[in-house]
């Protein structure tokens, strides 16, 4: 049950995060082509920023799937992830309406970067939490898709003074690296019903 | 358990969508009917906006009642929904604030548009999944409604720089033909109750 | 499942409602009193609006207990309901802001008798659906407490163009009345339980 | 039923209340570090709120783990609480506006204060509903976190006027002495999950 409530309070905050994310969307005063052309900078930061968040659900989804204790630690760093992704619509705006400009791009790059940092201490929580040798412990592995987003924010948090599009380009390919589903956990599950379910559930 | 999270997430979003619609609104500063009136395009087409929402949402609610599996592909397509839906709110009240003008009026149809393919896009990723011969394929089956309003929409988007009230015409009819309830999938629901139960319960 | 995920929906929607209803109140540029003093009318719209809210929810929780089909009607029924809930911010800020002028202390009045109507109209829906000598029927029963909000709310409109403060008065007195918990759908319920489980269960 | 459909809502509400927090930061105009450097007071009463309203959805959820009945009157002790921490974003962004002048200051130490108080009279009414002798009761205990929390905001309000870091330092002082988890609750569910289950249960 305490699962179960953590899941619709993650659900409910990310939820509310995706769809706030068009309130910085304003419907310009002109009514043609030229005005909404300066929106094109708002509208990609826009999508991008929607696709990351879907991805955090996702994988939080995937997550939850293998867990089977909740205790305090895992409720604050829960929290702690949903704190870094509720600056999410802030920096997506500050990026968007600043065409890009090197500091917003940074900034995004690090709340991203806090972000994956926060999902690895709730990994870390859950791991500790369920034992190494736990369906989740095994599930996990040696996560390397996030030891590589990690890298690449680190890197384009930098790159960003340099060339700008170098750091949304790096953004842009850690979320496709990331849109490919999770099959390490929905794998090992799988086996997990298979094999090991008399003994586990 | 996966298809109870992606209901709730949907359900989330969509709660959301339709209620910021309404913050759009914003109260005038004078308290008489002449303060009042020039809002009258806005409610327009918050009402309209509103009721295509939950128009989706019931859709939605009666395609999920006869989905027993949900793999990855399925959450994206789901996901891919909800950012055609974020739209909405922007497009209504660009249309809203521009007193119907043609490109607004154009753009809130392309965002229909585009909302209906992408509903379309997980009705296939469903049928896929479940095979040709599931409940839910004949549930859907030839999907009349759903062609019809796309080949509406795809008509309105050109009309509107015609005359902006025939694609507004065309809007309001599609949202008529959704309003009744979608018996196909009721009907072969209850037919498999009847029937097939024991075989597949 | 449809009643679960019908609940699971308003709920959202009430909530989200009852929480932007804060997002009309605007901090004050001045950080001492008298920044402070100009916000009480609006202060005192949003409590009124607030209470009137968490009414709607509490009575919409009390009516679902005894529900045990939904069908399409009823589904509509209750987005109708919804979608006078979501003009009650837009009505709160333009009485708040105006600092209850006639028109919009009128025109919150007729968000109320619409919202009204539809809370009818879904009881209505629900008892077609349930039958005259359903559990729902008896509970609703002669809806005496309905009829009178009706009444007050019909007549406060006219007299807010007389006195603003009588249709204020009266808008405070059917909160009040609808604050007492009702009583009549939980008795009918534990009677209910007592007698009728073994046949309707 | 009611008991989840209760915290639903609280849920629901809860998170949108931590969410629409961030819609108060404003992305600045410029894109260097001079124009982020205003929002520094913003971004600390921001993060100091978020954990406050993280900190009342975590002992909520302690809480109603060993609730088993809910009526009219703990409905309406939620909602009394729902609506002090509604006033949280509104109290936030004034103090952060404002840069912690000391009135800002004090209204928020009085929405804490009253929130405090709302979860007290919650407490109270489930105590009354299950009992001085119920698990419930005796996990809550003498609540001296509770009582200390109320006493630390009340020497709070007046000393904002004396010195307004004095203030803030209270309550970062309250937040901490709450993010440990509350065990107590944990320690006597756990307690009577060993012995008094099968009398319970």
């Amino acid at each position: 049950m305490t699962k179960g409530r953590l899941e619709a309070f993650t659900d409910g905050v990310i939820a509310i995060l995706i769809t706030i994310l068009v309130l910085e969307l304003r419907a310009p005063h002109g009514a043609d082509v030229a005005a909404l052309a300066p929106l094109a900078p708002a509208v990609l930061s826009y999508i991008l920023s929607f696709i990351y968040i879907a991805i955090y659900w996702n994988n939080h989804h995937h997550l939850m799937h293998a867990v089977r204790h909740v205790d305090g630690r895992i409720l604050w760093a829960n929290v702690h992830l949903l704190f870094w992704l509720s600056l999410v619509p802030f920096a997506t705006a500050w990026m968007g309406d600043n065409h890009f400009a090197p500091l917003p791009v940074a900034m995004y790059g690090g709340v991203l970067f806090m972000a994956a940092i926060s999902f690895t201490i709730l990994v870390r929580a859950l791991i500790a939490r369920h034992g190494p040798t736990s369906t989740l412990a095994r599930a996990v592995g040696p996560d390397r898709k996030g030891w590589l987003s990690l890298a690449l924010y680190a890197a384009a948090i930098p790159l960003a003074f340099v060339n700008r599009w170098i750091a949304v380009a790096l953004y842009v390919s850690v979320a496709i690296v990331w849109l490919v589903p999770d099959k390490r956990i929905e794998r090992v599950l799988i086996d997990d019903s298979a094999h090991a379910k008399p003994a586990e559930g």
